[in-house]
């Protein structure tokens, strides 16, 4: 499986610190065995939110259809601040969406951490590619990742055609 | 209660296998008293996805503005492969998303079989009647027809203005 | 925190019986230390369901937009009758969704109400305003706000700026 990581964050494009949460992907992508073919940083400059949001959507996109990527996760901009922009960048790009995937983040993050229900998250697939949002958080990554796993793979096989079984 | 069964399979059209998601409605109909009304089948060929899409949207328009059902329960093409239509023909011909259904038929299976989250199934009404969308696994249908039993009832006599306290 | 409290009842409005979904919410936020900074009933004549719709919208946008209220809460009119237009109302309006606050409401009741997830609300932001649609039924309401408790201030800290952390 080839992942595309998007990090969309006011620090880490500036390398004002380290993009953790990135980091906490690339980590969870090399265990598993998944190649990490491109990973990016936007930053969410909070005085140009609509360029940021077209930032987003055009490397979501272009990534997307590049046929260079499997699986897109993003991880960043998915609050209730006015910069959060990256649920509605996706949604854009989306062709179909998959709003079970996002409902499983929050779900399954709630029960230990209210907050969890406050993302905005979506995901779904363009073309061939599946595109996942993410917490910010290196911690709300992790649970993310942990509940991913449960499906990951097959929702690949499906998106992809590797598996052509559907339900 | 008055139902109608769309079946969404690449098998089931062609004959090559028997509608078993299908019966599994009509059984369970059958056992709670409910009328199956209409029931049909739709050929999800791979090479005319277009066209697969615009026969359930016309179907399911057709069959809620009959006024011959009160409940549409379809099953198969919720899935995440190109082919994957029902989702995107149904809200095509809601007038209002009713998302918690599909939510709960989601989280209620996902604890069990967490793949039951990649299901993009929606629910919501058109005039006076409720649709459904049930994944394509006969599995799949029976679980989701466990989760309806816990308000199905109630939904169409709402839907219907049988009764008529809302909350 | 500057509540908002919007009843849309067929009954309140009238007069025929107090508003106590509302009353619930008023009792709720004074416990808590609120403001209800606003409040209103919008009656949901059966004969003027768009009429019903537009008053619903306008007076969420134009509460929002006034910059009295941090959050408005809604009770009433989200549920399966063709009367039952909040959401339609309440989307029409939001800047951006929320759904997490949604899902967030109907899974925390299920368990003990399953037709909690007969509930067609949905929540969002408008502006630096959180608009959250609660059910019509005072049981309904209490379980609501018992849920938004454990992340309504965080949120509100966040579409108001007050605090910039973002996830």
């Amino acid at each position: 499986m080839r992942v595309g990581i998007l990090t969309i964050s006011d620090l880490g494009a500036a390398g004002e610190r380290a993009d953790t949460s990135g980091d906490a992907i690339v980590a969870w992508a090399k265990e598993r065995g998944y190649e990490v073919a491109l990973r990016g940083v936007v930053p969410d400059e909070s005085d140009r939110i609509a360029g940021v949001l077209a930032r987003i959507a055009g490397m979501l996109a272009r990534w997307a259809d590049s046929g260079d990527v499997d699986v897109i996760l993003t991880t960043g901009g998915t609050g209730l601040t006015e910069r959060d922009v990256t649920p509605e960048a996706t949604r854009g790009v989306l062709e179909r969406p998959a709003p079970g995937i996002a409902e499983a983040l929050r779900a399954s993050a709630a029960p230990h951490f209210p907050r969890a229900w406050l993302s905005r998250g979506v995901a779904g697939t363009r073309g061939k590619t599946l595109i996942v949002n993410l917490p910010g958080s290196t911690g709300g990554v992790k649970d993310g990742l942990a509940v991913l796993q449960g499906f990951l793979d097959h929702a690949v096989e499906l998106v992809t055609g590797t598996r052509t079984a559907h339900g």
